[in-house]
């Protein structure tokens, strides 16, 4: 069952958890607030319900919470990070500040992180830059997902995109894997009993597996060099256009882990510690085009123009970010949906560590 | 009925053409190459086949042979160019040079191009940096084409991405239209009589048309506000991730006419000489993360690695770049194919210039 909770008395929770692993009073903030902000933007697969799998890597080492990110090259519009296997969030953010200190100085800057952890939702990042005023764009490479075109074995990540921009009434955020549906969909229709309504998950490069039942197949897309993958956005067709979402993950691959030298998707294994995702960071100031008010009213009226047009029946346009600012509003009133498995997986961590968690579950 | 035509005196011919024009032999060589380039890495639609476009644009104004780009705004990595209606290619070919001139000095550079005109292809311009070691990306704004997920009226442009990056044995170039398909593919399509495999175009925003000869729906392709539009990548619902086609083509239109403060697609009117498309241009030189043959090097081994991998039964797993480079090899080789029809325009053209136009035709 999926109960709601109070927002600001989960981040105190949250806060506790992390600061009980041994994150420093800053960070574990920092942690709580991505954490916290996903649910309240709707975005359940990537909040609170993922804390049981940092747990996991916290445990086994995967996650390093006394590793700190390190620059290991730089210029003024660049850097390149060796985050040590700290913890994904607490990485991200530090790459994207650092994105955002360039842009604010040289007008542009990119950073390319390697050595890094699963961060949660790309977006984010993008709209830590579009929250100061600058377009913010952030990527990660993950788990080999994707078929290529043609292929019949997955190689590419699932390597989504999160690209922010300025606007009113709330920022343009745009965020999405570059395959049809992300690995976390196919778990939540499986865990709902749903069958896959599209062609989302392929076997042997080209049959779609749409039953929700068929649990030797769907568990393969876990398994490395499989027959089992995710579908690139526009399918597994050149005539759906599948060779531009696979193009589109290769575009990932080069600005997260070819450009750092870091592990490529291909390379990930959750099993070893010493290998981890690369993730990209970049933040452009507005401002060496033209006047950012007026950049940000032309957009925010294009934007408006779109969620004027014609519908069909019974549906609304909505552009990038505006379901989400829904989410919020919802979240700030009425709390934030968990469902009961994972407040039980996030009690039994707080247990563990010395945190009681009923205070902030009321 | 399409022949095969010596790449080299096709060329000779074209430069001729634009000599005849009014253009500079300088400005004319550009055209001609890029032109010429296109037909040989068999992007037939946008290359010869074109001229007749460009010549009623360069007829009616539309096209003006005496405009030069003129940069408006400029930092060490950025430039906001005012392109006063020249030609398309010369205006991207100036504008990518400035961006690749500035990421050699200062790591990156980003051009925005207002007031242009149609361009050819993009990922022509994004090679451009590629071909000098960089990573090059370039977009364009169109007519308005796609429809917008859940609109009924097609309102963003057809905005394709060209994305190059270095590598061996050939560049990596990934092209796209951020809908599934271009106008254009709908109009070979039609001349060949041939029915519209998949979901290309929708009417009332969720209705497919396949058949071919649906001549009243399927002009009103390029009729503004119509109720027939292109499906955005990922098709019109969000379950096979259309959305997400629809997000790209607003991020191309961000940094083509947002930043640029041109003209955005839902404005551009054929008709209408004094509004025009805008294009960006991104160049990046990878050396600001790494050693440039380090990066070249890790990254031409995994496009290596996806070619090897196992395939569907008669089919082969090829990386953005591959089919375009044998298209050229064997363009060097036996000649470039050009369809009659485009004969007889480039003929006429030729005529009325006074450019003898068989000595090249042979």
């Amino acid at each position: 069952m999926i109960k709601k909770y109070d927002s600001n008395k989960m981040y105190q929770l949250v806060l506790k958890i992390y600061e009980a692993y041994g994150f420093s009073r800053t960070d574990s903030e920092k942690v709580a607030h991505t954490i916290i902000y996903t649910d309240m933007h709707g975005i359940e697969s990537h909040g609170v319900q993922r804390m049981a799998m940092y747990d996991r890597f916290i445990q086994n080492g995967k996650i390093r919470i006394n590793s700190s990110p390190e620059i290991v090259k730089e210029t003024k519009v660049s850097a390149v990070i060796d985050a040590h296997f700290g913890l994904g969030q607490l990485n991200g953010i530090y790459s994207m500040e650092l994105a955002i200190k360039k842009a604010k100085e040289s007008g542009v800057g990119i950073v390319s992180t390697k050595k890094s952890g699963h961060y949660g939702i790309a977006g984010f990042y993008a709209n830590m830059a579009a929250e100061q005023g600058l377009i913010g764009i952030s990527s990660t490479n993950s788990r080999p997902g994707m078929l290529p075109t043609n292929s019949t074995q997955p190689f590419v990540g699932t390597n989504p995109i999160g690209f922010a921009m300025p606007a009113n009434p709330h920022n343009f955020i745009l965020d999405f894997a570059t395959t049809t549906v992300p690995q976390g969909k196919i778990e939540v229709y499986r865990k709902l009993e749903k069958d896959l309504p599209e062609f989302w998950v392929a076997k042997n490069g080209i049959t779609p597996i749409h039953n929700h039942t068929n649990d030797y197949d769907l568990d393969l897309l876990r398994v490395p060099k499989s027959n089992v993958g995710l579908t690139p956005l526009g399918g597994v067709s050149e005539l759906t256009g599948g060779h531009k979402g696979f193009g589109l993950g290769i575009m990932v691959e080069i600005f997260t882990s070819i450009l750092s030298q870091g592990d490529i998707s291909s390379e990930i294994d959750g099993s070893n510690p010493d290998l981890g995702p690369c993730q990209s960071f970049i933040a452009i100031d507005p401002t060496i085009f033209g006047d950012r008010d007026a950049i940000i009213a032309k957009f925010s009226a294009y934007l408006q123009e779109m969620r004027d047009l014609p519908a069909v029946p019974g549906r609304k346009v909505y552009v990038h970010g505006d379901k989400e600012h829904l989410s919020y509003l919802d979240a700030i009133e009425n709390g934030i949906k968990i469902d009961d498995a994972t407040i039980i997986e996030i009690k039994e961590i707080a247990t563990r560590l010395g945190v009681s968690a009923n205070e902030f579950l009321a």
